[in-house]
């Protein structure tokens, strides 16, 4: 469900003629993404995408999330291009909501990934990391490790409900990761959401990356994680080591990982599995269960967590470890 | 919510090659509608709409609903055309389900319904209902007055939830309307589902009217007094007189009334309130407080029942009573 808001026809001419993108020939809710109201808007100038900022998004991060969009379009990377209006703005208002338009992008998000899939993301994240280092602005990633501890402090009372012992074995990882978290490996300007429904592909070939939502300033390698915990795990729950080394070998193709980077992977794999284990195992306990939101299991995120444990170094992940010069 | 199945992109990509419609580039769920899944999508030939029926659709009736869209759609109706794969078939399977694509149609339904809107749709609904006098297909209306019994019956013992007093209401108009039913009005294909949400506008011009997946061989004049119902009343349950004459009439200069049909014309409103209020109110009942559906309430057509109650001639709804010549 992705329509929180809904847009009438006459605020939305008015709202359309703040832009010159022509006028509004149909506009459709999008049963797509959970966080926000978007909506297939097509005008004379072509399709759009409107997108009404819900309350899960704090409005002051807007100018970062719209100016990294515009920024990294400008170096070439496929994603949304926010559109100015004739007052030169991106960001407006629309039902009493912060609003903006992007450009339409071509292409589906693949149900089914397969290995071309992953050697695509793997060259794409390393193009836009690379496009990221002039990038301006800054934000802190608020969901890295220093909140993963008040996000277990949110669940963990109900956590065994859950699955008995899991309120203790997080609590264990969760001190490993804070000790053993690095801080000093290369970092600038990461997507942190990089899941196969935020890229488009036509055919084999990678033709959008949407939901800048999460983009913060964190270290590149632990987008890297991110990645090989959404696009590498089958359905069943096995790790598929060739998607894995086609990513990272595509992604050391456009920026090469330093030593560090790939011996902390399997470290950094483990951090990013708790992460999205924590975020959904405080939303499955604290969303009502008539929510109109699917609410993800946790759980798959332990069984993701268990075989980041059980590697012993980039190696488990197809990669040569550092040094290999 | 309206996207129940999940379309994979694979699929899609091999469903559409059965059609002359252009390559795939994009498919986005439709947050519209809630019978059907429907998706956007966009083909290097253009947009279209592509609906997966849900189990709320019997499939025997699907060759009634797009063949009289294609037929309406041929006789100048701007409704959505069936589009005819290679094989010459216009319903194939795709995910297990009944499966078509028709054309896109520009516009926007009306969030706020305007004096100028009720003369476009009387109008339309004229069209519509001359257009369809040589469409070949019979469908009963399985939810006319014959199947009013058994649907109060599902709801009698908890109707008074809703508000006490209500099921002994519902008894004696359902007693007064089965009784006094007409029988021999002009009758042909009907719509029976006008609502604002099924007709899209550009400013005042009428550009589409889609959804005829309740549309069935009954009385025109019911057809009208729905959309009586739909159109005319205001958000505070008054009815606009200004709305009503201005539908009548500008359905009248496309096919005359009949003496019979404007004299039917309160009785046929209390029925088509009826028919609204008592499937409102079995969904109310029977729908599961966390279903993905919203329920609508089935009070707002108790409040237009009663004004149809106090209703004499047609002249309440702004038309001359007839015989007028």
């Amino acid at each position: 469900m992705a329509v929180y808001t809904e847009v009438g026809d006459e605020d939305l001419i008015a709202f359309v003629g703040q832009y010159d993108i022509g006028e509004v020939l149909s506009c459709k809710g999008i049963a797509e993404g959970i966080e926000n109201s978007n909506y297939l808007l097509t005008t004379s100038a072509g399709p759009y995408i409107l997108t009404l900022y819900e309350k899960r998004v704090t409005p002051a991060d807007l100018p970062f999330f719209l100016g990294l969009m515009e920024h990294l379009a400008d170096k070439g990377i496929p994603c949304p291009l926010p559109v100015h209006g004739r007052d030169g703005e991106i960001l407006r208002r629309l039902c009493g909501r912060p609003a903006a338009v992007v450009t339409f992008l071509d292409g589906m998000w693949p149900r089914r990934v397969r290995p071309e899939h992953s050697a695509e993301i793997g060259a794409a994240l390393a193009r836009l990391h690379l496009a990221g280092a002039d990038f301006p602005m800054r934000r802190p990633n608020d969901l890295s490790v220093d909140a993963w501890r008040p996000l277990l402090a949110g669940s963990l009372e109900r956590a065994d409900e859950v699955r008995p012992g899991l309120a203790h074995e997080l609590e264990a990882e969760l001190v490993m990761l804070e000790a053993g978290w690095p801080r000093d490996l290369p970092a600038g300007v990461i997507h942190a959401d990089l899941f196969p429904d935020n890229v488009f592909f036509q055919g084999d070939r990678l033709t959008g990356v949407i939901d800048f939502y999460f983009a913060c300033s964190d270290m590149f390698a632990y987008d890297v994680a991110i990645c090989l915990n959404a696009w590498c795990f089958e359905a069943d729950g096995a790790f598929n080591v060739t998607k894995a080394k086609r990513m990272l070998t595509a992604y050391s193709r456009v920026r090469e990982f330093s030593p560090a980077e790939r011996d902390a992977l399997p470290l950094l794999a483990r951090g990013a599995a708790m992460r999205f284990l924590l975020t959904r195992l405080y939303d499955w306990l604290h969303t009502p269960a008539d929510a109109l939101v699917t609410r993800k299991d946790p759980l798959e995120y332990m069984a993701k967590l268990r075989f980041h444990q059980a590697a012993i170094g980039p190696g488990d992940y197809g990669l040569a470890a550092g040094p290999d010069i």
